[in-house]
């Protein structure tokens, strides 16, 4: 009896409808699974990127993060903030950007709510079910590191995006994509995960992730090279900017970087590939603390430097 | 074989650890219920609110969403952007805010994210779990319609705060404290939602409450009186603001507003007053649609209007 009113009825569909005065979901495991992630216009929205580019973004930014997890993203809600002379063409187009998202990440957007404010803020929150989640723990001495992709274009990106880069023109368009379009593999990383030992996407930079895994898995990390994306060392000269800084100290690439038993590499190389996607061993995980680089003849170290944000 | 990597190690605790890439939480119930809102410094916090009672609002007016639906939250995340120039005095003023919160509802902040943007944003996402959840459809001829408190101190409160308001003294405090402080009564919520068969917050302001309930439920609403809180009509002459504009057209009242059978109101209201509430009865649902008021003589429709923000 009590239930039947409370619920004025069944609640018979998966979702809530959009509007509804709170967002409710049925949940399929035994966690519920959330990530979010605020986009804000002044900081994360570099000139030449579109609202329509945005609104996409900031739900890739926490597809990534599920996908590194190893955990299918269910749903979405969005919070935003429009400014006060936005026109109905770019409302449409923010429109438009979650509709990309939900439909390349197979998502349903819930619902949010929707404010006036200064600038632009999008705050998406991701929603998933899951038994387990990949930890950042589990990294063991003689795991092999891996990551999902090439590092160097985002950062390149970010220099041409903000004037002043020089840049070849194919190697020019591929950089400024992988900003304003980043492309999370979600099959991979979810492919991916069931292997892995510990992990984290690579949305602080390399050289971040890294340390971070070294750090909650209380090991170490030689990194045997660095996973530099073709046109990158060119960029780099032509820009007078070292290829450590490139691909250490990025970020946004939205790859997975992780650890994974050695005896697994073949298999997760193969599932991986089979969704459309690459996996490259590009160091060990050890008992000897910090993160080195190996470098002719020897290691330096690499410093834990994260991402910042334009400004 | 795979989940133990996957976890690497099991997941015994209920809430994921602050940091994480992602948050997890211990699902106990057929469906998650999620609210995400947003406070925005502009247009949401007025001159004399302090950062500390911000963060506890953000965290109120979720509460109070999930009061009105009968739904116990559980947990939440806050997606804050903070402007470049905030001191550590002010950010630590906010975690207490959100300490207040967590202490005031039984809440567990899990993460969230944080950014530097133009103006604070305070993004709260309210996170709680239930079988079922009452909506705004429910409402039939017959029912009665109640909420769980009075209406004009939020309205009287704001003019206070944005200046130039005149007001006795005990009557002005109460009401900028309702604005600063709001205290939805979360027990008395659960208590009540039982009884229901449709329900609303008011954050919105009575009139549109009223609108909302009697549109998705294809009914309408004779409001018999208006539930006007002490010294508002005073306020009202003092001010020459009618007290329909201060009871009906206000906001941000955090009280529910909902319907039930005749025959349960005095159960409700033990149970609400249990709960240190009042249940108001206020008017009856009917067939004829729209929302009227009656007066001397007669019945005036009520518009449709709702809550803006501060401009």
């Amino acid at each position: 009896m009590k239930m039947m009113t409370k619920a004025a009825g069944p609640l018979p569909s998966r979702y809530s409808k959009i509007g509804d005065d709170v967002v409710h979901v049925r949940a399929s495991g035994k966690r519920v699974v959330l990530k979010v992630d605020m986009l804000v216009g002044k900081t994360d929205i570099p000139p030449g990127m579109t609202y329509r580019q945005a609104a996409r973004k900031s739900v890739a930014m926490c597809v990534s993060d599920f996908a590194a997890k190893g955990v299918r993203p269910d749903s979405y809600m969005v919070s935003l903030a429009l400014p006060r002379g936005i026109t109905e063409a770019e409302a449409r187009e923010l429109a438009e950007g979650f509709r990309d998202a939900s439909r390349k990440w197979g998502l349903k957007l819930t619902g949010g709510d929707t404010n006036e404010g200064t600038d632009l803020i999008i705050d998406c929150v991701l929603i998933g079910f899951a038994d387990g989640v990949v930890g950042r723990s589990g990294a063991r001495p003689g795991d092999a590191v891996v990551c999902t992709g090439w590092f160097g274009y985002t950062s390149a990106g970010f220099r041409i995006l903000m004037g002043g880069a020089k840049t070849e023109r194919q190697f020019g368009e591929r950089s400024v994509r992988s900003v304003v379009e980043p492309e999370p593999n979600l099959e991979a990383g979810l492919r991916l995960s069931k292997y892995l030992t510990s992990s984290i996407d690579s949305s602080d930079g390399l050289a971040s992730c890294l340390h971070g895994l070294a750090k909650e898995s209380r090991v170490g990390i030689l990194l045997e090279g660095l996973p530099v994306a073709e046109g990158v060392a060119a960029f780099g000269e032509l820009n007078g900017v070292s290829l450590d800084e490139l691909a250490l100290f990025g970020g946004e690439e939205y790859l997975v970087v992780g650890t994974l038993k050695k005896a697994s590499i073949a298999r997760a190389r193969r599932e991986v590939e089979g969704a459309g996607g690459e996996l490259l061993e590009i160091g060990a995980v050890r008992k000897k603390h910090g993160v080195f680089l190996a470098k002719a003849g020897g290691e330096t170290p690499v410093p834990d430097a994260g991402w910042r944000h334009l400004s």
